[in-house]
């Protein structure tokens, strides 16, 4: 390694260090800081987020990449190559935000985050209103100061596609429209053909805090859970993070009436984990090199829905975890694994976005990746959102929420400003689809395996082919190089069509 | 206020800000992190402490100081003054120490609390004998590098004293001689004395996790425990620490066979944030100002042990809290108030400080105080410490420990380099008993108050004369302030002959 690269590598690791400083503060806040700590966490962290920016743009800085870069011999290797071109992509980013623009970025977004959870709990829209206009103010400021960039790169994009970009990589919306096109017209016929599903259960039920706490330790005891690498907690929304190279925290949450909820969040942010836990830590090229991190946010939640959906929500795991819920409960109103696997897998509208179904999931997304585009893009003024909201809601499920708060104010992502996000989520179910698809060639049915107990299998073909890849390839480039053909919508809802068959019997 | 000032205010308050990460970092340490994260949770713990010394010594901070003084009028306000000679007399402390210094003791201390938690597992003082020396050659190149600031100020000290300002500012080998003197001749009597209480319950008892964590919870609601403002957890070692204006965190811990441990620990620890709680935020001269700071780890000690002591073991408080530890346990093995607050106050020789009684606390304390002064300036070689300890002990207590893990290898601080801190600990019993004198002259005895139920009239009495100090006046003066005396070791002698006199009964 040369001097400079040394010197790159050394910044780099600096950098790492704060990043997981803010992780660690956002952690806490989630888990265990009173409310009264919200302004000065806030503070904490525009501080801290000054600091990184400063870190990522100043001229220091981009002496060290300029001098790794005159550095690089034509024989370098395709990874070295790789990170500093990533590397330059970013300084090029953070070199056009203004920094009076990223600290009122910071303390607009923990203002959002607080007005939103009181406009949230009184479902009243009108409180959020004005904390959402001056956060989409902020954002279309900062996508026209990282538009030169784009276009230097030869990328003439959207104000949407450039706040993306951060989540997905090379993103585009006429890409989108191609992979979406398909959900927003066959989903709404198969959420009509799930009504003929037969209930799962006879009666209501619940579970008592501690059985489900009891059932989620099983469940990661069963996956490899270790607790000298990991820890779990409890905050209002369950979340998975890396705070450290062997410091991996996932939460819960446990949701009255609601007794799959901790469950099946905690197989979800297991899956997140999992992918964090196996990307490259060592070896010249990856940590703390960009090559060594997650490619996607789309990746990442293919990991996570592939734990929740494709393993939890099997039918075979139902069969086996069925014993397990009969006796936290004490009775049995499923009558069967069938009744239970059903019970785990109710396909119905639904009013929100985290407690929704395999098949009205992808209509959440399309709902609201429409919206934010017409938000940021101009079409849509922040007043008119929550009747725009339930007028689509209405054509894509065909109901209506009561309520803003159980309507356009669910989620915390535009509390925070994070516009973009949400097709990750979609894309998620897209790749996991494709992947399940190239494993099940490799490996057999799944549903088989896991009949056997063999989790742990599924779960190595992704670790020696997935998680490895980290950033060397982008998420579309990662499903081809893995799955050998382009990503469709085509596998997902060959999937969701076969399941329904099942689930209809 | 000047533009000097402001600036140097804004100063202040990031560096608040950099050091309420480093407490955040640390609580979420040891309630949160798994073991795994120890290594990255240390670089970035000595990255933050960069960052502050940088930032407390650097000639731009230096500058604003400078600019702050010359712009001081003759008829500013004392606080003013006192605030810029604190800071003054801190940025020369700062000044003189070599960077290079900074960073090794920083390295030394996480170094060395590793390898003594191993060490005291195995009960061997061997492993820890190396990295103590170090530590101590540290410790006693920083004395020397502090001297001339010391020296400037009038102040001859020696390595020992410069070491413990930083934790009870001005305190004197000279002045802890006249004060211990009395402890070191009559504790021991007392012990001796206290064999003769009658045993408090007839048989071994002990409380399960969760009827412990209800009684505490009972404990602090009563006492006014805000949700919104402070948080709770457990951790190896019970503390309290302040991470935000707003945000104030206690922690305990469930200890087998103690069933009172956490109970008094949630006593002990709200007392210490009781006192963060009651500093003065607001104002010019405060918050951020060195004013708005606690003025010294004995009159915090003095907080805590006030609400341990004088309220959670009292008589008063046994009679209205025994129904409540009956009812917990099931059954009665005191058959009566008074069994149960002979049970809440054991008076024994013992051999470890963090479980010792009222009495010997203050023996184990003597005994560190002389042996550390003895490492420092040059009498005791480290190898000799464990014999020098056991000797003393005997003397002290008459007891000896059966091994190093529960003898010189026990406690936690010279593990990382803190010298100078542990006579705060006896200071604290003796200023508590002194407020607690002056209080009751005021409002009647205490006992009497908490059988009322009036705990609050206390509390409210510390809150309207100790808490808004702050730092405008050291730990002798406040106790003078506060009481109109001299602190000496009087108040808690007599306090604790009368209550061995109530215990014998």
């Amino acid at each position: 390694m040369s001097k400079a690269h040394s010197r790159l590598r050394e910044h780099l690791h600096t950098t790492q260090l704060l990043g997981s400083i803010q992780s660690s503060l956002y952690y806490d806040q989630n888990t265990a800081m009173p409310s009264g700590g919200a302004s000065w966490r806030g503070e904490q962290l525009a501080l801290l987020a000054k600091l990184l920016h400063g870190r990522q743009s100043s001229s220091d800085y981009a002496e060290l990449v300029a001098e790794a870069e005159a550095d690089l011999s034509g024989d370098a290797p395709p990874q070295t190559k790789r990170n500093l071109q990533l590397l330059r992509q970013e300084l090029q980013r953070q070199q056009c935000l203004d920094p009076a623009l990223v600290g009122e970025l910071a303390t607009a977004q923990a203002e959002g985050y607080a007005v939103w959870q009181r406009a949230r709990a009184q479902a009243d829209f009108s409180l959020f209103a004005p904390v959402l206009e001056r956060l989409v103010a902020l954002r279309q400021q900062q996508a026209a100061q990282l538009a030169p960039v784009e276009a230097a790169a030869g990328q003439a994009r959207s104000t949407w596609e450039t706040l993306a970009q951060r989540f997905e990589p090379d993103i585009s919306k006429q890409r989108l429209a191609v992979l979406f096109a398909p959900l927003s017209q066959r989903l709404p016929k198969l959420l009509d053909r799930a009504s003929s599903i037969p209930p799962g259960a006879s009666q209501a039920w619940d579970l008592a805090h501690q059985s489900q706490e009891q059932l989620c330790s099983e469940l990661l005891d069963g996956w490899g859970y270790n607790r000298e690498r990991c820890a779990r907690s409890l905050s209002p929304h369950p979340f998975s993070t890396t705070l450290g190279p062997s410091d991996f925290r996932i939460t819960t949450r446990v949701v009255p009436g609601q007794p799959f909820s901790a469950f099946l969040a905690t197989a979800h942010e297991w899956g997140h984990s999992r992918y964090e836990q196996g990307l490259p830590r060592s070896g010249e090229h990856w940590f703390p090199w960009p090559l060594g991190e997650a490619t996607s946010m789309a990746v990442h939640e293919s990991q996570s829905l592939f734990h929740e959906n494709r393993l939890a929500r099997s039918a075979a795991f139902a069969e086996r975890w069925y014993p397990h819920f009969r006796q936290a409960l004490g009775r049995d109103p499923w009558g069967g694994a069938l009744g239970f696997w059903r019970d785990l897998n109710p396909v119905r509208p639904s009013l929100i976005r985290v407690e929704a179904d395999e098949v009205s999931y992808g209509l959440h997304i399309v709902l609201r990746y429409e919206l934010e585009i017409a938000l940021l893009e101009g079409d849509l003024p922040v007043a008119e959102l929550p009747s725009q909201w339930n007028r689509r809601l209405r054509e894509l499920m065909g109901i209506t929420p009561a309520h803003d708060g159980e309507g356009c104010l669910q989620d915390v992502h535009w509390s925070e400003g994070l516009f973009g996000y949400f097709p990750s989520y979609a894309l998620g179910h897209l790749i996991s689809a494709q992947l399940s698809g190239a494993m099940e060639a490799n490996l057999g049915p799944i549903e088989d395996r896991l009949a056997n107990g063999e989790d742990q299998m599924l779960v190595n073909w992704l670790a020696e082919r997935v998680y490895p890849l980290g950033r060397s390839v982008n998420a579309e480039q990662l499903v081809e190089l893995v799955t050998g053909s382009t990503l469709t919508a085509e596998p997902f809802l060959t999937y969701l069509e076969q399941k329904l068959d099942r689930l209809i019997g």
